[in-house]
């Protein structure tokens, strides 16, 4: 590309060159000008949008975080199987215990007094069905059942004839969740959710019951984000309503629920207004023209012995909703050397040589 | 290393100096051609490498994920202890329910009819051996013990004493789990993984049971990577096979199993190439010649009461499997200005400034 | 800006115009050396602090990891309620298994056969007393009671009178936790916390049982920095005091402590110097001056069936100390391509034209 080319005598000579742009320097009043203001107009962009907009010179950290959550409230159920009955938080939160998350009973298929012994199938898939003992082949044990096959052809109802299998009887009846929900008193059960973080770099600390809220406060606030923002008492209906989702609708099947906790901190203003900012969102899926599926339950079971030894036990379907607690946060802090870090790293300025040439001589040095 | 240079004269004139480098512009067809030629690789490239293959145009965001399971199966035992018994789900997933895991019971160690009382230590430890009531410590609860010393040396065995210890009795044999695993039974039990997923970011939503699966097919569904690959019923002997490890051998000892869930879905394209990867992968370790302290298990118990009001349990050491459901994902979306941030991030066009010079002309006007 | 302007006289002969700097090659043995000494300085500086020190060419991957834990050691209380009573880890670590995290009991409030029935209210809140039942509503109940009123103003004691209540009865004595805690001795439980990692980018695996360990060992061994530093069962009290906590006070109203396992490794280096680092820390708020809702407790129950198969429960305040494992690590690996990405990332040489001018030509052949 190059007209001219002087090529290397010697490598020695070669190793001894040096290659630099050509730079010109015009000294002119209106040149000048233009180039200090365009300076200028960079230097602005520079503090206004990098330094304090995007505040590209403070440094972050992220955040350490413990959950513990601790649910009250009293639901009653008055069924023909249990009759009147209370429940309350040792019944219907499953597990006791959990590490960022709590489950909430609100409606169930109850089981009572399985024995392992022998029962027809349930005729939930047409597989089950049978005329005679040829049909059902001893020790199958299919994933949808819930026994293992004696070989037996039995009276499932006066009209229908089932496998015998060998489970927990009686069997449960595996029919849609009751409408409304059992537990649908749950929609006023509060939830106390103790949030405490720590940016390990700035030694940090911080949690969610804010300095100013007292033992008595706290004994009977609720959250509400007009009248009590900082109340860490979350009544269960109005999370599910923030997440647009009608309660008992949602309680009838289960699902799981996203309480995000949000602590954006700026380390350089009062520690006072670091303060947690709480979301709440349906995560699990409730598309209605894809609604295979639906909702969250497990089974679980409460283990007796009667008085000759033998273990019953009760079966339960629950269906509820778990709340899945998530901390999300920054802190940012602004450190010393802002102009430094702002142009470092913009590598704005980087001219570093420069040829003097002036403005009256141009024409006759053009050397640089 | 500029030969020629002439010093601001005031502060005031170097304030309006204005630098910049020299540029050449060659007017020849050859060279143009060359230019040219290079300019359209360099195009090519951004198009084809950066832009299609690195998608360095697109903007991302990390997935918010629910993870629930839902375990079947039946398996049955037969021992002297407990007879022919059944287990289902209730019996074998403990805890019932967790955030993205869940546990499989696949052997077990059962002590019956424990009661708070006195016994003879098991001779696991030679510490426990005695030969007289010197040799035993009242109030001593060794961290390896089962019980509270009671200071009294009884007989263990016909031939052995161990100290007699205030404790759950009868104490639990410490022995090697069974082989082959009580629950093999296991290796066919299936777990439906629901997972959904939401980038907040560009508010889509998606879960692993796909829009065209329905109620029908998920009822006899199990995934297969080349039959099945979309159903999300999982058998738990194919996930630990596919982890290249044997079920059965596992199920002996216990262990943890990874789930890997991975979501990388470009939003560009129609939603219903948005599709889950699934892996599966043993996250403990079973390094044959590091062996010390292998597979998990723990011990758990079921507490009656007995005619008397008095409290007894089962004691169960539970090996078992756990699966932790891990979801990964990362969604990536086009930009508007594609060519501007291939074109910025890449540094590839910054020349701003200018000269002309013709090709003819070079020799009489160097004057940029 | 430009003194000289030729434009293009038409698209076509504009579209074969080629810019470039001009670039000035100075041949002169003075220039050159300086020139080589400052590149040296450059390369020295890329190699001693860009790749020695911040380790600029390595690549990384972030860590999958599992971790299980087992605690061990036995607890003997002896109160008027239960009499001499040991617990073992079956009585204390609630619920059995979890994923990365393990709660022990120190502490609780223990209420004995509780049946569905009829009882006052506990004076806990002032709107519970009552002087007839008008003050009483049939069907209340209030998130803060322990179950839905009759509607009857009963004595709660010789003096007060409260509101009835259908509730689980006797209710709890909603009193503070004993002092000293009444598992006390869980400061000399130990935890066996195994931890395997996996680098999926290396195919690198390790765990926290390293290949020196042996059986032997691991059954009486206990961490200590100094003596024990490889050992991976902890005692509680260790933990607690590492975090500078004391383990009584701790235990009374329970908590949240952090096990933070950090794993760094550089896989140039032999495989056994990555080895894990243990840093316990208190993960829950202990401000004495922001006190309120102070611990870590939650209720569960133990559910049995009386003679006449009459549910009676035990309900239990637990109080304790939850431990979160948080597993960290980075681990670096040399790439073969060094320099080359040194200087890419580092952009310091992009020269790529060149044009030779000799030191003795500059005056005549200025045109590169």
């Amino acid at each position: 590309m190059m007209k001219q080319r002087s090529f290397c005598t010697s490598l020695w000579q070669c190793y001894f060159e040096y290659s630099t742009p050509k730079i010109l320097v015009i000294r002119s009043f209106k040149v000048g000008t233009l180039n200090r203001f365009t300076q200028a107009l960079v230097i602005a962009y520079i503090i206004g949008y990098v330094c304090v907009l995007k505040k590209g010179y403070q440094d972050t950290d992220t955040v350490l975080s413990s959950v513990t959550t601790k649910v009250k409230g009293i639901a009653l159920t008055n069924t023909s199987d249990l009759g009147l009955r209370i429940w309350d938080v040792a019944d219907y939160v499953i597990p006791p215990q959990e590490e960022n998350s709590f489950f909430v009973l609100t409606n169930l298929i109850i089981t009572l007094n399985q024995t392992q012994s022998r029962c027809p199938e349930v005729r939930h898939f047409t597989g089950f069905y049978c005329t005679s003992d040829r049909d059902c082949r001893v020790g199958l044990r299919d994933t949808r059942g819930n026994g293992v096959q004696t070989g037996k052809c039995v009276n499932y109802s006066a009209d229908v004839k089932t496998c015998e299998v060998w489970a927990w009887c009686p069997l449960e009846m595996d029919a849609e969740p009751p409408v409304p929900p059992m537990l649908g008193d749950a929609e006023n059960f509060t939830v106390l959710i103790k949030n405490s973080i720590r940016y390990p770099k700035f030694n940090f600390n911080k949690r969610n019951i804010l300095p100013h809220v007292n033992t008595s406060y706290l004994e009977h606030c609720v959250f509400n984000r007009i009248t009590d923002p900082d109340c860490p008492i979350f009544r269960l209906k109005d999370m599910v309503t923030e997440a647009e989702e009608d309660f008992q609708t949602m309680a009838v099947h289960g699902g799981v629920m996203g309480v995000q906790i949000s602590w954006e901190c700026n380390l350089d203003m009062p520690s006072s207004w670091c303060v947690p900012k709480y979301t709440f969102r349906r995560l699990d899926n409730k598309d209605p023209v894809n609604n295979v599926a639906p909702g969250y339950n497990f089974r679980f079971a409460k283990y007796y012995k009667n008085g000759d030894n033998q273990e019953t036990r009760t079966l339960i379907k629950g269906f509820g909703i778990r709340f899945d607690v998530m901390v999300f946060g920054q802190v940012t802090v602004v450190c010393d050397w802002i102009v430094l870090t702002c142009m470092t790293k913009k590598n704005l300025y980087m001219e570093q040589k420069y040829s003097y040439v002036d403005d009256f001589q141009l024409l006759s040095s053009e050397t640089p």
